[in-house]
């Protein structure tokens, strides 16, 4: 089973928005099994948008097409569809109503423009998951198409919107017309401190064993500074069947690598760390140097961060460090001084956990010490305790990993694993 | 002139890295008025390969072909482009100098997988901008080719290598085969604080005069958070001409809009707060609630950062606002706290200028007021300042423009605009 995916919106080709949405599809196909060897980017054009869609159906035997779903004139992905399949689009009443109804509960007129969103084409369907007013199509060809047999899939190009649909439908649809009868059930394992190398000689064993037993399937997936995901996929004949299967495999797989994984499915490690606190009732407070605000940037990003999250002091300047945070004078770049931030920011703040980080983003090196050389600190109650770590890459990559890498040693305290 | 762009890598398609080299040379394209109607994905495939560079020569006339230029067996761009020109790769020994020469002053003995890199393919010529190993590459179609006439232009994947090739190269060797036989120059004005037609009317007659007589031309790209960028571009006999053409232009420009220009070409509000600190002798400390950090990573992004910035307090709870910043007690979401956490932050870490921030990014409701209402302070001298902005959008787009929005204000306080 091949699938494209084709991202409509002249915004993308202009450069105003980076196409985000084809990069999770690709991962999550990859993360299903299923090729994806294609994705293009075309414009609002209903020529150029018919030439990408028959092109992809003639290269694959699926395609999900992202954007164009909206109520303007300029959304006419809905049009172009109807016209490669070479049917009528047909007004929706269900869908209408449904539109009506999100619009009344928000005590907004509905303009005329958004009855477009109502038009289907005959012979699709549409994705029951409806997060916003644009419904979401499942478009077979029809009988006598050439591309009998073969299907479209259309999602808005609205990331949380199209992100729903493409996991409560279109992944499971393409794994089930990839010949599998059964049903599908996944669940993505986030992780952080192995490679992926490492990862695969942890798990071999088990990989090994699965290969020969039926149950679940297990697949890897770096993500640069989000690090790997392990993707556990099961098949059963019900959907409660195959959650169990899944269930039981998780635990082996947790019962291996359980302490590395940070969470699961769509949850970051910052909302990892930001759950941890407030089922233990502790509050955060953060001193950074060399990520300079990274830290409590991404944590402030999780909503509802505020009944933890007591704020932090960004010390970039030596002195700051000395006069706001109580470090004492000397080397600011040492395991000392990360020790001395994370026990002195939480003191100020009046939090319960401090976290500190100093170190040398670069390009130049700073007291003697090159680019990527990193201070961990935590203080937790009475231990306060520092890490010196190794960053690679630039600037930018020194700042992240150094982020989520602090973030991740608090999870691991906050859980006593180490 | 047409000009589609092809990303080469299986981690593209696989999700593992977003594609943002794509956009990026949509962008360039498109301010230098050059069509763009297709962008494709592909694996590191030869067959595919080669489909996607033919078709893209099939619908365009020209092609740029982003990464697999590296030295390893996966990196067979320069290969499949020999393949699809019909032609042989030879040997360039020049090449070879160069990267031998760059290897020898890193103090890294080469590979023989680096000599990969020195074969080019018959009659295509390298691209002068080197900054790393992998040499760029014009190639154009021989005669005879069916595509003759037609060229694909290939660059290496890594950001910074691409953008010095595409813009010292590939975007003048468009603009000279869209029949400019002249030369052509260029320069990109960041604007922050107008809407695209807000600019388009103050910038009217001008373009009308443009329109009638010979010099620039002018050309707006809205680029979301980084705000809207004008793009002046002039031919004329040789480069200093055009220089000259597009400095005089540059000089109209601003005496129209010239408050809300920021930036110069890839110079970001950041760069241009940095900057401007720095020639002022004047040291700045933030104070974030509502951006949790966001302003202070923003501006530790740039290297040299540290010559004018002290840090900042992350005042996320209300009491860390009093007590670390010596706000007087009492709502959180008002000008009074804005101002107060400016002044309070200069005081508290010994800047000359305090920058203060706070509101409701959402998804609720603070303080009864709604997401998106957000106070900014700041503080300079005897100078003690708030105002109130409304921010579009969701928490992190909220976000986002007030850190840019913020920046600006210091931004043009520090210019005597305001």
């Amino acid at each position: 089973m091949r699938c494209e995916v084709v991202a409509v919106g002249t915004e993308l080709l202009l450069g105003q928005i980076v196409d985000t949405n084809s990069s999770w599809i690709g991962e999550q196909l990859a993360l299903a099994g299923i090729d994806s060897h294609f994705q293009t980017k075309v414009g609002d054009n209903r020529d150029r948008i018919a030439s990408s869609l028959r092109q992809a159906l003639e290269r694959s035997d699926a395609v999900v097409v992202c954007g164009g779903l909206g109520p303007t004139q300029d959304d006419i992905t809905r049009d172009v569809i109807a016209e490669v399949m070479g049917v009528e689009l047909l007004h929706d009443e269900a869908i209408e109503a449904r539109i009506r109804a999100m619009f009344g509960s928000r005590g907004r007129a509905m303009s005329a423009n958004n009855l477009r969103q109502a038009q289907v084409p005959a012979g699709a369907t549409t994705i029951p998951q409806m997060p916003g007013t644009a419904p979401g199509l499942v478009c077979p060809m029809p009988p006598g198409h050439a591309h009998e047999g073969k299907v479209i899939y259309a999602v808005p190009g609205v990331p949380a919107e199209m992100r729903e649909m493409v996991a409560g439908t279109v992944v499971p649809d393409l794994q089930r017309r990839a010949g599998v009868t059964s049903v599908i059930a996944s669940r993505t394992l986030r992780t952080w401190g192995q490679s992926e190398s490492g990862l695969a000689e942890m798990l071999h064993d088990e990989i090994e064993r699965l290969d020969r037993e039926p149950g679940a399937t297990i697949a890897f997936l770096a993500s640069g500074i989000e690090g790997i995901k392990v993707r556990l996929t099961a098949k059963a004949a019900t959907a409660a069947e195959a959650e169990e299967v899944i269930a039981a495999e998780e635990a082996v797989v947790r019962s291996i690598i359980g302490d590395i994984v940070f969470g699961v499915d769509d949850e970051t490690m910052e909302h990892a760390v930001v759950s941890l606190l407030a089922e233990q009732g502790l509050t955060l407070a953060v001193a950074e140097s060399v990520t300079g605000g990274l830290i409590g940037s991404r944590i402030t990003n999780v909503p509802g961060a505020s009944k933890v999250f007591r704020g932090g002091v960004v010390a970039y300047a030596s002195d700051v460090k000395f006069s706001v945070l109580g470090v004492p004078e000397g080397p600011v770049v040492t395991e000392e001084c990360a020790r001395a931030m994370a026990d002195g920011v939480r003191k100020v703040l009046g939090a319960d956990v401090g976290l500190g980080v100093t170190g040398v983003a670069g390009p130049d090196a700073q007291e003697d010490l090159p680019p990527g050389t990193v201070f961990f600190g935590l203080a937790i109650g009475d231990r306060v305790e520092s890490r010196p770590v190794r960053m690679p890459g630039d600037r930018e990559r020194i700042r992240a990993f150094s982020t989520i890498g602090l973030l991740n040693w608090l999870r691991r305290r906050l859980l006593d694993l180490e």
